[in-house]
């Protein structure tokens, strides 16, 4: 395999420049009609059929390609993973190449996307202090907005991996039990939301009793997607106390079709906000830890918000150190995502219980929470290594009625 | 297929009237040396190597048993679940099937026993009034102990699924963050714990957007296992707000090796003690929805605890309404667990941390928290259908000492 191929420009058409430039290529599952799903490499407006031509250069690792999940991909681990960008961005890049990969490049409308990963655990995070001061507000207004603990360690839950679903998919508005004026309720969730966070999926695994030092954490993490974990904020405020959010959150969780390789996230890659006080030890990180990912929230096609990812507190590499810290495995395919991201600004809020303030204060054309029917879409860009901007994968979903 | 043939007694010598009898007839899956694990049903002392028998009887599901996991066998579906049991019933009760059978039969120390399903998503309830009302007492001794929401539905969160490991692992003692005198410090858990179980196993899926009634609850949970939900309660006491347990509870998870039929425990079932205020709809049950199950806790060979599962506020088909209430699906291998079993009695509370009030009043010969090298073992047990007592598997688990 060829290095140093980076900076040619793809010979692909209307790919150079572009957001999907080959300094993107981030990696999905594909279905065309009644074959196979298997991986695609995204470049411009075309998914490149991988499998094929991985078979026809007869690479060592052309296996994991012919699968209807990233899963075999992602278990290889860093060193294959580097290998495997290096040898698409030579494809993708060299003139000779062209005849034997162009047959293989489909538009990306003509294919459906897939859930990408077999998740295997999914853990939420709570790492903008913003966001966590702004919730603190609202639901605890006579107490301290942050807790205690909130500084020292990145908060975070297990979630449910099973009903994790691929952009595009429908929402059924929940129902649920909510406390009520004249007692607890059961019926449609009247404060639906979204939140606006990015995830990070995890390749290589890692043995029950043992730690994932922050230093480990691209040996560890294929790569980001974006998330919306849809949140019934009526049920989530009843059953929360004291064990975590359940069903409020359960019902669905949205994820982009497109996972970034943490690789084309390097020109991304800022120092943290600060943290005072130092965290300890084993959660002590070499900066720069943050990524300058910028994200937007449509509602119904129009922009509602603009949550910068480089304000978070805690970074990725914090929060994989410390689920880990206590010695639980890692499996390929384990989910972590940050947390909603709130940034200083009203129309940096990554929730509509932020944007609205409970509801009390609406926005964008006089609204609070979710309408049957609403579309909500999340867009997010990053710095490229090439001088652009390159896409993170984008999370629609459209809220239906609730089942009677 | 016949039927009607329960109440004649076993041909295979010591079962009868044994703790596993042909009322019981419990899936585990074993290993033998070299050979590819598979599913095994347990009759006294010995493990039947299900595969080739219903191999060689051309049973139309024989690939089921030919797995390393029951998951498969679960997918099948209740009706499933009962032709399986009736055949199995005859093979191990007609003296004209003995000699196609006992060939298969390996004694059950010979073998080794793996975890017995593939786990999907975890849920952990928390269902025992004595337990939630003790528990609320140590942790907001200045609050109400039962929290508003706890008689209106059961509590849960989300567990990791990729940390629970079967009887018999050894369990390494976390480190996590916890309070420290002059702040957060980060070490060895000082307050590790236990917590006595039993868990419900979700053979059959469901549709995302769709609920389970608790009519419906035994067409969708094929069995029963017993749960040490081992718990570092200085970490969580820590970590736990607002989002709940994290760290404290996902190091290790331990479930037995055996996974009893929801039917072998048809003669176990008892009314409910009784709930106040009556539920919502949506959590009314048909009785007999409890179960009168015996567990008993030994540490080091000593029974400390004897939690008895019929005075459970909750039942398991109101957990598994609950859990789906909002439209979340299952899926085959989706494990919930009903929380920590605690009667009225100081003898029959399931954790150390009750049994020693949060580490004021020791028990047994002196002893609050968990030490290295100490060995738990739960074990449990029902009445059968034959008159007897039928055995649950049992959990076992000694602890190491954390790593340096």
């Amino acid at each position: 395999m060829s290095t140093g191929t980076e900076t040619r420009p793809t010979w692909v058409e209307g790919a150079d420049g572009s957001p999907y430039d080959v300094d993107n290529l981030p990696y999905g599952v594909f279905a065309v009609d009644e074959e196979e799903p298997r991986v695609g490499v995204r470049i411009g407006d075309q998914v490149l059929d991988v499998a094929p031509v991985a078979a026809a250069e007869m690479l060592d690792v052309h296996d994991v390609f012919n699968q209807p999940s990233l899963n075999a991909l992602m278990a290889l681990g860093p060193s294959a993973w580097a290998s495997v960008r290096t040898w698409l961005t030579r494809l993708l890049t060299e003139a000779p190449e062209r005849d034997v990969v162009e047959p293989h490049l489909r538009p990306v409308d003509e294919v459906r996307m897939l859930l990408p990963f077999e998740v295997a655990d999914y853990v939420d995070f709570y790492c903008s202090i913003q966001h966590a001061t702004n919730v603190g507000r609202m639901f605890r207004p006579d107490g301290d907005a942050l807790l205690p603990n909130w500084r020292h360690l990145p908060i975070g839950y297990h979630g449910r991996a099973g009903t994790i679903v691929v952009s595009g998919t429908d929402v059924v508005r929940p129902t649920g039990q909510r406390k009520g004026e004249a007692g607890p309720a059961y019926g449609p969730s009247t404060r639906l939301d979204i939140e606006a966070e990015l995830g990070f999926v995890v390749g290589t695994p890692s043995d029950l009793g043992s730690t994932v030092a922050t230093s480990a954490f691209a040996d560890h993490v294929f790569g980001v997607t974006v998330v919306n974990d849809w949140s019934a904020r009526d049920l989530q405020a009843w059953e929360y106390v004291p064990l975590g959010p359940f069903l409020g959150k359960s019902f669905a969780t949205s994820v982009s079709a497109w996972v970034t390789p943490l690789a084309a996230l390097e020109g991304a890659r800022v120092p943290l906000p600060g943290q005072e006080p130092p965290p300890l030890p084993y959660l002590r990180v070499d900066e720069p830890a943050g990524y300058d990912v910028a994200v937007e929230v449509l509602l119904n096609g129009e922009v509602v918000s603009r949550p910068p990812y480089a304000a978070m507190y805690w970074s990725p590499a914090q929060m994989l150190a410390h689920l880990s810290s206590n010695g639980a495995s890692l499996r390929t395919g384990d989910l972590f995502a940050s947390g909603t991201i709130s940034g200083d600004e009203r129309e940096q809020r990554g929730s509509f219980l932020e944007l609205s303030w409970g509801g009390q204060e609406p926005f964008g054309n006089g609204r609070t929470f979710l309408e049957d029917g609403d579309e909500v879409i999340l867009r997010s860009t990053a710095p490229g290594t090439l001088g652009g901007r390159i896409a993170l994968g984008e999370v629609r979903g459209t809220i239906l009625p609730a089942r009677p």
